[in-house]
């Protein structure tokens, strides 16, 4: 039974450049953490959502006072109607107008929702994405609320789009042992200097990597090109080079960085503009074609993924459990981008923690491509058993649950009390 | 100078079934309100955003961090870059991964910015709408953030628009004496009986009004239908009849009840469903044609409107200025609205109190028809200067500012410090 809710704010600047971009310059890594204690402490369920800083607190106290509802509860209880306790929730009638779906609100229920799947996988003693794939189709769709989705996904056809897959699930077990690829997203941080970012770019080819990052949006588009320009000199034609924008440019900007960067051979663009803008990355898939268009680290929740996917508007689907409303709406997104055939490349606001679990879900029982996961390195030491990536790829995890345990939680200030 | 700062929380709960609909069944009508106080407390500029209860607190904290940036300052020097601090504060980037442009941090820049737009008028010592006629241009739009919008609003166009209507405006000055046609939105709260729906509706008619609205989304579509028709019978053929689902629907049941109310010759569907699902919204207008649909107090801002617009998703645009970023933000929409061709019917999430302004301006200044603005008289006792409306109309108002002080606001909770 969960008989202690509480949440922290757990914030760690940088230094250095790292994580830098080209809308947040001096970043401050930073979660809203549930921790959900069942009786006798043998198991804490911890959930993680992430911001920028300033803010965070805000998403704790919803937290907070969204997660009482959980006390007293058994988590097998809460599990087998975890679609119907988010409805409830997201629509609670005082809250609802502060999104719906969307915002602090919407961070929060992220944050305890993951806190439920942790506890979930630990009080059953397995690794989350263990837990993932024994759990039936039925039982994974009764986590999910796919209110608003009637039109292209129900309960039923969401059970279907996953007994399709289990046939051939023996097919692509392989992946636990080969390990999940990655990609490098730290090569070129907005703030890195030229000698910096090759460097980089050369370490981490030898690292096993062949796919990697470089952070654009410069207000001068030379600095962009000339940087791109280094990248793809470092690394050969043969690794794959995606860049990121981080919704620093206007239709019309974005458009010319996509006409002038052909040369480059680029496997995405990333964000190149407002996380609303649907129509917006449509035109700029028909007309960057065949560069592919990536977003989803801002798209808040499920309905706007189905007006992305349904408007053809993205190559790559890069949903984040820390941003919609955690695993579930997770699964939820990527059973509709396997609907639509665009492949989901998460955005990684937990450094990869929770998701190296998710894209192995998504890969056997979903049926997705195992293209491969962000990687990013600078919360190692915070985390209780990071993940462990070699050769460029992710080690499957071994540890119960779904890998999000910080350490020095008590020294972190917090709402909610014991 | 602006030399004090202060947000107040504000609740009004409601009895007796007043301000209820299909999500919201008990509501807590409920402000972030924004003090701004300029030396020796000549001038107290006051702004409003609406919320239902329960995370007000939230809205206030965080409009009590970005109104900071403001002290100091002559509200003059504001408003002459009033869309630069915009710009600035929704990119702050510790707070802008809550949104961007949506959610908590944008109600609270709701909230300040329409503080700004009163204090202006105050020290000014004008009627908002007198203020707003009385601007250029120019002036108009360096109080707008444009950003997102370049590939069909720049500064240029959007001050073009107004130069255009600049010749006109004489002609439609005459809605000042005549006054602002209303509609009555109180008439069928969704926990009103029978009997008490078919005595407001003959009331309202006998009191001027010549449209009015229902509340829908009953899980028993017959009682919605019932009630419609109790409407009808009561007003006769005459009387433009609305109604509004709250987001109660999924796209097929909006589709069902579209098609079974055919009969009642509607003259919109208002939020039929999600308020992010601008393709969903598309679909209704297609199919339910010539019945129009109208939304817009749950789109965030001005790129989702953007998008609405772009798709013939809106018969209606409901903009809120105590949704979008305030006063600046609203004109922005209208704005867009006007180069779409479609009608603006504000939502009121301020009781028409600062919207019986913005309409005036929309008319005159932006060339909207003056079709009629949504009266619901249920906090009138709070506020200092409520709104009146006499013969189905709203009369023109006379004080200085935006009409938003609310008495006994030292009462209150409050953020901040003098």
């Amino acid at each position: 039974m969960i008989e202690r809710t509480q949440v922290h704010d757990a914030r760690y600047p940088f230094a250095n450049g790292a994580g830098s971009d080209a809308v947040h310059r001096h970043p401050v890594y930073s979660y809203s953490v549930t921790v959900l204690e069942s009786g006798n402490r043998r198991h804490r369920g911890v959930g993680l959502t992430f911001t920028l800083g300033d803010g965070n607190e805000l998403v704790c106290q919803a937290a907070n006072h969204l997660s009482q509802s959980l006390r007293g509860r058994d988590i097998e209880e809460v599990m087998a109607e975890l679609g119907c306790w988010q409805r409830r929730t997201a629509n609670d009638e005082r809250y609802r107008w502060l999104g719906p779906h969307k915002g602090v609100v919407h961070l929060a229920l992220a944050s305890i929702t993951n806190a439920c799947w942790d506890l979930w996988a630990k009080q059953r003693g397995v690794p989350l994405w263990r837990l993932l794939l024994d759990l039936s189709p039925e039982e994974v769709v009764r986590t999910l609320d796919l209110s608003y989705l009637e039109d292209v996904l129900t309960e039923e056809s969401a059970v279907e789009l996953l007994r399709e897959q289990w046939p051939t699930r023996g097919e692509r077990l392989g992946i636990l042992e080969r390990g999940y690829p990655g990609y490098d997203t730290s090569v070129g941080w907005f703030g890195y200097d030229d000698a910096k970012l090759r460097d980089n770019c050369r370490r981490s080819v030898e690292d096993g990597f062949t796919a990697l990052k470089l952070k654009v949006g410069s207000p001068d588009l030379y600095r962009d090109l000339r940087r791109l320009e280094i990248v793809r000199n470092a690394v050969g034609p043969d690794v794959r080079c995606m860049v990121d924008a981080n919704q620093q440019w206007a239709l019309p900007q974005a458009l010319e960085f996509g006409r002038r960067s052909k040369e480059f051979d680029l496997y995405w663009i990333e964000e190149p503009t407002h996380p609303d803008d649907v129509l917006a990355h449509r035109k700029l898939a028909e007309e960057l074609a065949p560069v592919k268009i990536a977003a989803g680290e801002h798209v808040p929740n499920r309905v706007l993924f189905k007006n992305y996917l349904q408007m053809g508007s993205l190559g790559f689907c890069q949903v984040d459990a820390l941003r919609v409303a955690g695993v579930s709406e997770f699964i939820t997104v990527s059973l509709l981008a396997k609907k639509f055939g665009v492949p989901v490349v998460p955005h990684v606001g937990d450094m990869g923690q929770l998701h190296q679990h998710l894209v192995l879900f998504n890969h056997v029982a979903v049926g997705h491509q195992a293209l491969f996961l962000e990687y990013i390195p600078h919360l190692q030491e915070h985390f209780a058993t990071p993940c462990r990536v070699e050769g460029g790829a992710y080690r499957t995890p071994q540890e119960t649950g779904a890998s999000c345990d910080l350490l020095n939680l008590s020294r972190l200030a917090s709402h909610g009390a014991a």
